[in-house]
């Protein structure tokens, strides 16, 4: 039996699933890991073509929830800041010491306004989406009575189907109106096509930003002819930002998954018809989890369910093996099918989870290794911050 | 517009979605609420239920996470403990105050067999499930290390497909060596048949408990002609706790459901063929969520997605309303069809998820509620504990 008096195993575990400096065989599952090498080079790779193509990357926060990733985005990735959606959220990475905040959604409730109008005094400038004229008087009443300015982009559907406006004369009243409120600024468009990022083909998601593009291009050009500039027009994923880039029309990227990658978004195509996880990012993202069980001679039962992730889009894969595949899933097990019974009680697995953002939502710790070594603890820092 | 000065907005929401005393129309979405009255008659009946049919009630704290809902199943519905699925769980329940925790699963990794090895020492009686003679060494070896008992139960696998021996002939030998090993206490069986609690007809769920009914016979009948009596014969869900009760076998009942109830669980029939949210278990659980947007005319956007829930069992169903429909979602936001155009911005609906065990995972708080007032804020007190 090993020796378990040198292991801190009431500290590991409980609270945590491993602590800098254990070996990374000793990691306490199921937990999120981080392979950071990976990390860092995604990272780098789409800070660098940011900037090569004259774009800002505000990076989407609401993907992993970690102030820590957030601040390696700005450091590594020349991020210009950061979207999330909710007026918590943005609390927590303005509290971190995130500079420049943008909510890339709606905040009707008075008491998220509240919330939001009081941002800036942590020092972030703060940005929010607009697309009901009624909105608009909330805001500004809420900007006047705590002194602070609230920047405002005007959202428009550019093929979602949630929030935003669809039509230019409509941007365009939100945006008059913004403009004539005290304790408002318009500062631009947004516009995320967020339904089309996970089409296989590279044409489908191209026609349908050709289509986003359009009506963007149309909103910024009567705008301007109506004496309002936009500072920022922002858009862009992971499964299209080289579109947005080339548009000339965007000038803000908001990629989020690129810098963990997914399952699902693994299997979309670039334009060479080859999958974005071989090549054009790197799988940094992973489920570590433990055999618990083999009673069945060709079944393993693993300690990853429900609970260490979402299954929205699809179950795990299991990482760098094709001997053994992960078939289902219940609240706290996994049933990983070993018809030649190659694994062993308390042997571990990577999964790639099918999709990165509610996966992180499930957890408190990402786990960041190299080396074979657990490197950093970074907490989920905004998990349970969903108001 | 509401008057904010005597509203503490930036205290609600940042940390917690409410606090007790507030109106129930002042809470912070999305969140959890709990229709208090409805959980107490919940908790009662099923109480009620097994005393009346002479058997203990183990409820299963995996389902809501909550010490303070678990303590109220004991003292409202007279259960004799808990179960749960991790050790980190079991952890919570036994410093919260409950004195009998069966980890109703395996434990395999040494520095979790360490940490199951001191849970006596918090004071609460401790139980584990064994399907692997390996197992039984190393729980030996922890427990005499840390001077402690820890009662083994023989997990059968009845149907479900996870973990557990299929014969008897395992189980006894099993049983054998834990009645044999130092520290350990051989306690009974456990026989969960997860697999088919789901299953909508009456006749169809009690055939596969049939089945299970058999197999656990056997082996307890097997065990006492060899000297081994078993104190603990547990299993039994929501959808076959009547079973589990006139089996003449079974001692112990594991519910969860039952409390909250949620969607999937509510389509189940009973005898009469009559869904069983409707007269045998109320709903208790909701997800509370806001429109946040309702620039197109039919359509409402809410702010419960994949963060607020898990949709591994379906979508959530809007609860009290068929004029209105949650028919997609995404990361943070759910589209809710309103073809009469009857929703405004800011107007709440009550959400039953689709499976309560993991949508509980991802909330850190219960919120309470009672004649239109919030009378509790309850943390999901075991929530990350995955380890």
């Amino acid at each position: 039996m090993k020796d378990m008096s040198n292991f801190d195993a009431y500290e590991i575990g409980f609270d945590i699933p491993a602590k800098p400096g254990l070996d990374e065989a000793d990691i306490q599952t199921p937990c999120l890991v981080l392979d950071l090498g990976a990390l860092e080079r995604n990272i780098k790779k789409m800070g660098d073509y940011a900037k090569s193509h004259g774009m800002r990357h505000r990076v989407h926060g609401k993907m992993h929830k970690s102030v820590d990733i957030a601040k390696l985005q700005v450091e590594l990735g020349g991020a210009c800041g950061v979207c999330c959606q909710k007026v918590s959220e943005a609390e927590v990475f303005a509290r971190g010491g995130i500079k420049d905040v943008l909510v890339s959604n709606q905040v009707r409730d008075l008491a998220k306004i509240d919330r939001l109008a009081r941002l800036p005094k942590l020092g972030a400038r703060t940005l929010v989406c607009v697309d009901d004229l009624a909105n608009v008087a909330d805001l500004s009443n809420a900007a006047k009575q705590h002194g602070t300015v609230i920047e405002c982009l005007v959202e428009i559907d550019c093929g979602a189907g949630r929030c935003g406006v669809t039509t230019t004369p409509e941007v365009v009243e939100i945006a008059k109106a913004i403009d004539a409120a005290e304790g408002l600024k318009f500062s631009g468009i947004q516009a995320y096509q967020g339904a089309m990022q996970h089409l296989d083909s590279y044409e489908d998601r191209k026609a349908k930003i050709d289509i986003a593009v359009e009506m963007v291009q149309d909103a910024v050009d009567t705008l301007k002819a109506d004496g309002l500039n936009c500072d920022i027009v922002g858009g862009g994923g992971t499964g299209s930002y080289y579109f947005e880039s080339n548009s000339g029309v965007f000038n803000e990227l908001q990629c989020g998954s690129y810098a963990f990658m997914d399952a699902d978004y693994g299997r979309i195509l670039d334009k060479d018809g080859k999958r974005i996880d071989q090549g054009e990012w790197e799988n940094a993202f992973f489920i570590l989890t433990s055999v618990m069980s083999h009673a069945k001679a060709d079944k393993a039962i693993v300690d990853a369910g429900l609970k260490a992730q979402s299954v929205d889009s699809g179950l795990p894969v299991v990482f760098g093996r094709d001997d053994v595949e992960y078939v289902k899933c219940s609240d706290e097990h996994g049933i990983v099918m070993d018809p030649a019974g190659v694994l062993k009680v308390n042997d571990k697995l990577k999964l790639v989870p099918g999709h990165c953002d509610p996966t992180a939502n499930v957890h408190d710790w990402y786990v960041g290794v190299r080396d074979g070594k657990v490197e950093k603890l970074w907490p989920v820092s905004a998990r349970g911050y969903a108001y």
